[in-house]
C-alpha cells in the first residue's frame, strides 16, 4: 500500500514544551518509533507541520536583523525543512536499522505552486510568528499586516493559498514508487508562484494537510493517514455533547464543514484535505492521534473517512 | 558524462557583498546560467559552500538565544543546505525550463559520516561565524574554543573532519544515473557520527570539496569540476613570482601541497579533494573559475588534475 504520512505539529514539540533541540529530538525519536509498523510493507511518504519552528526562525530573523539580512518567508520555509527533515531522517534510519529492515530514507526540498490570484492573497489569515503588544504592532504596519490574534495579543498575518501543484511531485512518486520512504512538503512546502515563465518565492504559508492530500493525489496514494493530537474527529468538539466519528463518508464530511464543527487552522483544514483526496479518487484518509497510533488504528480510535 | 560540479562560495555571494536575499538570487541565477552548458548531455550533481550562510545563522542563533533556543552546528547545516539548496533548485530549474530542456532538479538534504576519533577533534581549526572582541572571547571560553583570526578579531574555531561516507550516496548515485540533476552535499554536508549503531549529529564543518570527492568517488563521477573565484591553480599564488598551472599531476600536486603552495581552507582541500579523487579511480579534476566557465574550459583558464 501507498501512504502518506502526515504529521501534525506534536510529532515535533509539545504543547507548552521549550524548543530545544533536545525536546525536537526526543520526539522526533518517539514519532518515528510510533510510525515503524507502517514502514516495513508499505510506500510511504512522511510529510510534517512547521508552524512553530516557522515562528521561531522568524524571531531570529527579527531579532538579529541589524546584523544579518532578513530573508523572506519562503526561505524560512525551506530552512524548516532543512531543520526537521535532517532529524527526522537521521532517527527514522535509526530507527529502521535497529529492526534489521533496509529501507533509505530521503529528504526533497519540496517547492509547492500557488496561485498570486489565488483569494487568500487578499484576506490573510494564517497566524505567523510571534505575538506583539499594541504599540508594536502599530509600529509594524507598515512592513506585515497585522492582527489580533484573540486574547493573546497581535500577531502577524499572512496568506495561507491553496496548493495546485507540488513541483518535485513526480520525483517523490518516482522514490516512492521504488521503495524509498520520502519525506517531502515539510511545512506545506515552499511556496512559489510563476511569473514571466519563471517560478519564485511568495512570501506565505501552505498548509501542511492541504499540501499532502495534493500531494497524495499526484502519487497515487491509497491512504492519506493524518496524525495529530486528538484521537479522532470530533463534532461539538470541547462541548459536553461532544460526538467522536469513527467513519465519516465524504456527504457528511461535507455537511459538517458547512456547519462549522472543525476549527479552523486545526481540525479543518484536515477535514478539507480529506475531502478533497477522497473526491478526486483516494481510496481512504485516516485521522487518528499521534500516540500508539498502531493500536488505535487496530481498534476504534481513529476517524476512517471514504467517498461512501 | 557524470560530473560533480562543486560550487565555491562566490557562486552565491560575492566578497565584500551584503547576504540580502535580492544579492543571494542574483548570484545564484548567474550560476545557473554558468553552468547550464554542462547540464544538457551531462549527468550532473551540484554540491556547494555555504560558510558565510553557516555564520548568519550562528550569528541569529546567538543573538535571539534568549528568545528562541540554540540549535547545534549540525541542525545549522541542514537548515543552510534548505536555504541554499531551495534557491539554487529554484533557479537551475528556471534556466532549464527557459531552454526548453527537460530534467528534474532535486535537493537531497545529505548527512556525511565522520568519526569521532579523527585528529580534527583533537585540534580544531576552522573559523567559523562572527568576529568577537577580545573581551567577548574570554567571556566566551567556557563555552567554544575561541582562537584568534589573523588579525581580524576572534573567533569561534570547529573541528573539520574527514569525510568518510555519504550517507544519502546510494540514492544520489540512483537519481544521478536516471537522468535527474541533483543538489547534494551543501556545506560539505551534515555531519553526523556513530554510536551504538545510530547516527547522530556532530557539531563541526566538513570541508565542502572534501565532500565532493567522497561523493564523487562513490557516484563513480568522471570529472570533479571545482568552480572558484580563481581562474586555476597558481605556484606562489598572490607573489611577483605565482606561476599558473594549465596541467597538474597527481605527483606534482602532493609535491606542490607539501611545499606549502595552498592556503588552508582555500587552494589546500581544493587539491587535497583532487588528489583523493584521482588516486581513487577518478579520471578528472578541473579547476577553474565560477564566470564564464564554458569559455574558459574551451581555452587554457582552467586546470587540469589527472593522474599523469
Amino acid at each position: 500500500m501507498k501512504i502518506i504520512i502526515a504529521l501534525g505539529g506534536n510529532a515535533l514539540i509539545k504543547k507548552g514544551e521549550k524548543e530545544t533541540y533536545s525536546n525536537l529530538l526526543k520526539n522526533i525519536k518517539k514519532t518515528c518509533s510510533s510510525i515503524i509498523p507502517f514502514i516495513k510493507n508499505n510506500k510511504v511518504v512522511i510529510t510534517h507541520g512547521s508552524g512553530p519552528q516557522i515562528g521561531n526562525l522568524l524571531l531570529q530573523n527579527e531579532i538579529a536583523r541589524k546584523k544579518v539580512p532578513e530573508m523572506p518567508l519562503d526561505v524560512l520555509n525551506a530552512e524548516s525543512e532543512g531543520l526537521i527533515g535532517y532529524l527526522l531522517q537521521e532517527q527514522l534510519s535509526n530507527e529502521i536499522h535497529k529492526r534489521k529492515m533496509h529501507k533509505n530514507v530521503v529528504t526533497l526540498l519540496t517547492e509547492v505552486l500557488v496561485s498570486k490570484n489565488d483569494p487568500a492573497f487578499k484576506n490573510p489569515t494564517k497566524f505567523i510568528g510571534p505575538f506583539y503588544t499594541k504599540k508594536q504592532a502599530i509600529k509594524l504596519k507598515n512592513k506585515f499586516i497585522i492582527k489580533k490574534d484573540s486574547n493573546r495579543g497581535y500577531r502577524r498575518v499572512v496568506a495561507s493559498p491553496k496548493p495546485i501543484k507540488i513541483i518535485e511531485g513526480s520525483l517523490i512518486k518516482e522514490l516512492v514508487n521504488s521503495g524509498h520512504i520520502v519525506i517531502a512538503a515539510g511545512g506545506g512546502g515552499i511556496p512559489v508562484a510563476s511569473k514571466n515563465k519563471r517560478l519564485t518565492g511568495v512570501k506565505c504559508v501552505i498548509d501542511k494537510d492541504l499540501a499532502s492530500s495534493c500531494l497524495a493525489k499526484e502519487i497515487k496514494a491509497d491512504l492519506l493517514l493524518i496524525l495529530t493530537d486528538v484521537d479522532k474527529v470530533y463534532l461539538n468538539y470541547g462541548k459536553k455533547n461532544q460526538k467522536g466519528l469513527s467513519r465519516l463518508n465524504l456527504r457528511d464530511a461535507k455537511k459538517y464543514l458547512k456547519e462549522g464543527h472543525f476549527a479552523a487552522g486545526s481540525m479543518k483544514p484536515k477535514i478539507e484535505a480529506s475531502i478533497d483526496f477522497v473526491e478526486h479518487g483516494g481510496k481512504k484518509v485516516i485521522i487518528s492521534g499521534i500516540n500508539s497510533v498502531e493500536k488505535a488504528l487496530k481498534g476504534n480510535n481513529r476517524t476512517i473517512i471514504k467517498k461512501t
